[in-house]
């Protein structure tokens, strides 16, 4: 038989490349990340989400007249079926928001007249509905676990402060609107990861693209992947006062406890999302409100302890969700939602790579070395 | 730059080993399928879904007393709480039943008090959870697009039994739940397929076990991996008359269509599950209805054309899904159910599968490698 030989194991696949791609570069090396050909410093200097969305579907940036498309569209698929917003709404009274975005994704299938139509255009037509109506959700989720119902979309606002909108039912401040569009631009694409790569061994058999985006939301659910930015603020949380920052997290390594938001596959340097975060703490670190200045604090002093402690011996540096915390309890946006607004940011990524890999699909279907026995004899239950 | 010289690309992951695994051995080369070292005609001969769910779970065979614990635990959790029930059967309307049931599984977390209990018992708790809902659901969706109420649970029959009992409303016939019986256990597994291979990827990012089955069923969703027997049995129904069989499958040939059901990824000789289904052709050949026998005739003389045009030459040959429609049409289930019958057998290999990589987890995190652009420039949008 063939394999009898024991072959080599690619655990956690590590160093395999699944396929070519033209639509994110990780150097992990010198700590660049590009989208399309553009550094995500570049996109958030100069360009928003909805451009970014634009970017990372159809390649390259949009000319006017066909952003100003782009941007009606998005903005035209806001609107949720009453039958998805009662799931979702219902299921929120008992279920992690993560879990009832994923359930109500799935069910906007049933909303799509073109789920039949494989098309490239198509599909992009698709893309757009889900990029629009998860956040849409998202929001409408957060709102119905504070008994509150939702707010209606407004169009004349952008993807992102109409996401706040939606959520808090009033305008975002210009810092807020600042903010919000860069945690959208950074979480908006990041290779192969988890989530992406579950969307494409879904995607890879031809299931629909809700389907298949519903897979990768699953992957986003574990703590693994998504949710290590709730879980490093509620270490920052933790702590409790600045002062005592040093001497929690030199326990903690002492238990040779997992620093979350610190490491990365990947990246063996800085982060280069967690470095626009970073500047973004400087900013805020004489915010008016108290708790936010205390958790950047935190943030900030637990960052230099383990750059001191793991950064260039060790290669461990902070990663994106170490700083997103802060940020977000600054911007009022609860830990409960970090990882669906991860889900609503990132819905672009897999899409995009969804109609990239479609174009060359190959079904994946690795294989397992059987290492336990055969031809066993079936004795009666009674003779057991 | 570390990727600056072309890798190998490893598409489709075809012969990457992912891991050491003891539950399934697909031998493709001599048509045999083992689960945990017990062939399928063994168990299929000798056993029943219920202690191959064990088997496949546990790694071993139930002693009596482990066995009656396991099948009264099995059949204590058949029933699903009403907001479940009443999402399936709502989205029922307007969604394929397999995309309901995916929703409805992804919706079941909100029940399980356990869910975020992540301790072996604790999973295997919830995967018995699992294999009996799922098959709860899948019988009330697809009473619901008929119009039809539920049916409640039997707690007197096997899995499979109640499983017909409640799709029908009545108890099976000896033969159908002989039939059904076969269906669930030559489904239950079948080593790191599509599916799997998604509920693992997700799945190891530590993932509760209802979104990582979830995922699974994103990627059974597909064409190229479930809905190959309805295919299968859609184009027998479309040669209509058995005389017909062999011009249509000509004709499809010449025009380099693809003949659903046969061919496969592992097996380069007779899948050994095509060959069970093929001994219960034989012995319906001559059953008293008339479009039993037609289907049965044509997938028999549509099989031999297969086999002499490309089998020895080419491999290619019957896999599991080409003798399933005509054999579920017999037992009275329509070509709609047949992808959810596979992911309701399939949930205990699912599971088994996440427990044993639980055991020994690793994210998955595979690489691109990327041939676009670097370092373009933002150009205003006037200027483009």
């Amino acid at each position: 038989m063939m394999e009898e030989t024991q072959p080599k194991i690619s655990s956690g696949l590590e160093g395999i490349y699944i396929q070519e791609s033209k639509i994110c570069k990780v150097d992990g090396i010198n700590g660049r990340l590009y989208y399309r050909g553009y550094s995500i410093e570049t996109l958030n200097d100069n360009s928003d989400y909805e451009e970014v969305c634009y970017l990372l579907l159809y390649g390259r940036l949009p000319k006017k007249d066909e952003f100003e498309k782009f941007k009606s569209d998005l903005r035209n698929e806001r609107t949720v079926s009453t039958e998805v917003m009662y799931l979702a709404r219902s299921l929120s009274k008992k279920m992690h928001p993560t879990d009832v975005l994923k359930t109500a994704v799935s069910a906007l299938a049933s909303e799509d007249e073109e789920l039949a139509d494989n098309s490239p255009e198509a599909n992009a037509r698709k893309a757009v509905r889900l990029i629009s109506k998860i956040a849409t959700l998202a929001a409408a989720i957060e709102r119905a676990r504070n008994g509150k119902e939702p707010v209606a979309p407004d169009p004349s606002l952008s993807h992102t402060d109409n996401f706040m909108y939606m959520l808090t039912g009033s305008k975002p401040s210009s810092g807020q609107s600042k903010l919000i569009n860069t945690m959208f631009i950074l979480h908006a694409e990041h290779s192969s990861n988890a989530s992406t790569f579950t969307t494409l061994v879904a995607g890879s058999t031809l299931a629909d693209i809700y389907s298949s985006v519903t897979a990768g939301m699953a992957a986003l659910k574990g703590p693994l992947h998504g949710g290590a930015d709730e879980a490093a603020l509620k270490m920052m949380m933790n702590i409790g006062d600045p002062g005592n920052t040093e001497q929690y997290i030199e326990d903690a390594l002492a238990g040779k406890q997992k620093i979350m938001g610190f490491g990365h596959r990947v990246y063996k340097t800085y982060d280069p999302r967690a470095r626009i975060l970073r500047s973004y703490l400087e900013e805020l670190r004489n915010d008016k409100d108290p708790e936010t200045r205390r958790l950047i604090e935190i943030a900030i002093r637990a960052e230099k302890l383990m750059i001191d402690k793991l950064g260039n011996s060790k290669g461990i540096w902070p990663n994106v969700d170490f700083f997103s915390g802060p940020l977000y309890v600054w911007a009022g946006i609860p830990p409960e939602l970090f990882t669906s607004i991860f889900a609503a940011s990132r819905m672009v990524g897999w899409c995009a790579h969804l109609l990239e890999y479609w174009t060359n699909n190959r079904i994946f279907r690795p294989l397992e070395f059987y290492t336990g026995e055969l031809d066993l004899k079936y004795v009666d239950i009674d003779k057991r």
